[in-house]
């Protein structure tokens, strides 16, 4: 079975199945008696769908899907046999109780992205309940890749590998870096990405990510990210300006392959023109960090010492100051988990202890900030296995120089 | 002053003392010391940028911005004269007490949003303090538009009017809506589309908005929204699909213009080929429909008059059942604010009593759901006057028949 962009397809009830089992081993350990699922990337990995709904999962009986809208697709794509109709969530427990749910005492619940006056509701819905919060439980959950899950990687990776074909038969001289994006965007589209790009923590936003160029590249931002970009507007902050590219100066593609719900992260850096020497010596400098951090991921392995190794690479290499920003917003930080979300654990940050097992799927980013010049970097996707990493993204990792 | 789309420009100093000031009239009416303002879209109103910290706004005091990242661009971009540098929360309230701030006893925060978190990270920090729920006053607050801010989403509907064009110019017989929207998307790119949409609730989401053809455009999704749509994957489940689109059925454009921060959200109706007789009368009434809505738009009005005179107009031009979906998933609504979020209050609904002010801008769109055809729709933002409402989205509001 191999899913492909362009191509929907359900989730197989298997892997449905399979993580609710897990789900539910974590609620008998911790002494739960029930999750309650809300968010919309969490709901389409329990259920296969996203709906307007609270997925109710005992932890010793089958799931209670309880939507609002849409009933019909909750049935038609979700895995769940047991699709409950409900308009407030004061109703939740007695829906419940009528199919024999009685013991809903202690909750686990997705505190990390709940509103507060949602979960006060809840609160409300439920009030003899103690809730407590099980984010970080269905996080780590969903770092361990299936087969399936990798399959669709690789088909949002095949859109990576459009974008970056597309920006180097496109990009000109002068062009601006929206008129890039647009460029690169819509043949993302063509090929079948899903548009939205969702990030799990408060606050953080991106549309498609980052086409930067030249010193523009190097401006900070609010994103726990190792680059910023001006952006178009204040408002939005980050990301593609209107400043056109010139001759010379580095081109960083950061853009999200995305379908399936699943995401692939990469970079690739190009130059128009000529690429002056101090970014060719840059950019060998980020390709040996890149090796280095990837042969770092192996099972066993804690995330933080794939940024410790890569740190050390790079300070090695006389880059160690502009490694990951430079100044007061460098990051201790190369990489993270990619899924359903873009900013998955765990995170290959410093301090982050958490051990990489096989099946997770990690990009791998070092960039270097060029002071005046923009920053150069290097990406890619990977998935752990017993062995080695296999990069799941498979555009040639070369400084590309492109005609002007 | 006129506000431009590929013009980034800062928010005028003014806009941001009268916002602030506003706010502060509204702390002492209700005994708050002080609001904690975190939210990307409110940091943006009231500071003029988005950037990693916490405005806080004392009732009878300056504000200070306490800013992670980036510090540089929040004093470029910022009109908040105190930037202070923090890593925790928990370093707040004493960097605040340091500049005379001890009066801490009652914050006002943005419980709507806010993950739960996240604020028991701030009730941490602020042991003592009673946290009380300030997100309404802010979204009140943020209803009536200043001239710049109208000037702001005008430039959001000249994008708006580009991507009406350019599908006008590209839709052909056969194409994909995904296809469809790649051109859609990259023209309005390329005529300054600042990419990120932002709502406000949560798990609403969407990537442009709604482009959508034939019965397809009819099926629901879990969105707060009159259309769904399949969309490219389950995992998505809503918006454009890659289905093929026929000759003779109705091409729902409803996508939302966006730049400066700020939206105009606009739907116009395409045919290919031949419009059926069933398509020119769901048509027609629709636009009477829309008339009788925007002739009720007057300051003193509740949000919900606008409603009800939507719906017994429908309901008197046989329309009724299929008037804002059908069937279970049925609203009672037919429109909502519009500004720095596409989900803004108030919402034209059914129980929705806020009166309209001047100043309020407004998305008016009513819909009709035809069973085997599709979503015919018109929408238009408006802007609340003392005699009338203004149409801020200026395209020609005919059904368009195009040649496939």
């Amino acid at each position: 079975m191999s899913l492909r962009p362009l191509e929907p397809s359900l989730v197989p009830p298997a892997e449905i199945a399979r993580r609710l089992t897990l789900l539910q081993q974590r609620l008998q350990a911790l002494e739960l008696d029930a999750a309650l699922v809300l968010q919309n990337a969490d709901l389409y990995y329990f259920t296969g769908t996203v709906q307007d709904g609270v997925l109710m999962v005992p932890a010793e009986a089958p799931p209670l899907f309880f939507v609002r809208r849409s009933l019909s697709r909750a049935g038609e794509e979700g895995r769940i046999a047991e699709v409950i109709p409900y308009r407030a969530y004061s109703e939740i427990p007695r829906l419940a109780e009528e199919r024999g749910w009685r013991r809903l005492a202690r909750l686990g619940l997705e505190l990390d992205v709940l509103p507060v006056t949602l979960y006060q509701r809840l609160q409300k819905a439920f009030p003899a309940a103690d809730m407590v919060d099980l984010s970080m439980e269905i996080r780590v959950l969903r770092t361990r890749k299936s087969s399936w899950e990798v399959e669709a990687i690789r088909a949002a990776a095949a859109i990576s590998a459009r974008m970056a074909a597309r920006l180097a038969a496109v990009a000109r001289e002068g062009m601006t870096e929206v008129e890039l994006a647009a460029e690169v965007e819509a043949e993302a589209r063509r090929a079948g990405h899903q548009g939205q790009v969702r990030f799990r923590r408060f606050n953080q936003e991106s549309f498609y990510g980052h086409l930067l160029a030249g010193p523009h590249s190097a401006v900070p931002a609010f994103l726990d990210s190792p680059t910023g970009g001006r952006g178009p507007y204040p408002a939005v902050g980050h990301g593609a300006s209107f400043r056109p590219i010139r001759r010379g100066e580095p081109i960083l593609l950061d853009l999200v392959g995305a379908c399936h719900g699943y995401y692939a992260d990469m970079t690739r850096t190009f130059v128009l023109g000529e690429a002056q020497d101090e970014v060719l010596r840059a950019y060998a400098a980020v390709r040996a960090i890149w090796e280095v951090a990837r042969d770092t991921l192996r099972p066993g392995i804690p995330a933080g010492a794939v940024f410790a190794a890569a740190a050390a690479a790079a300070a090695d290499l006389g880059y160690g100051e502009i490694f990951m920003r430079s100044g007061e917003g460098q990051l201790s930080y190369v990489g993270h988990g990619v899924g359903l979300e873009i900013d998955e654990i765990p995170f290959l940050a410093r301090g982050f202890e958490m051990p990489l097992e096989e099946g997770m799927v990690l990009a791998v980013e070092p960039k270097l900030t060029l002071p005046q010049v923009g920053v150069i970097g290097l990406e890619d996707t990977f998935l752990v296995t017993a062995k080695a990493a296999e990069a799941l993204t498979e555009v040639p990792r070369d400084l590309t120089v492109l005609q002007p």
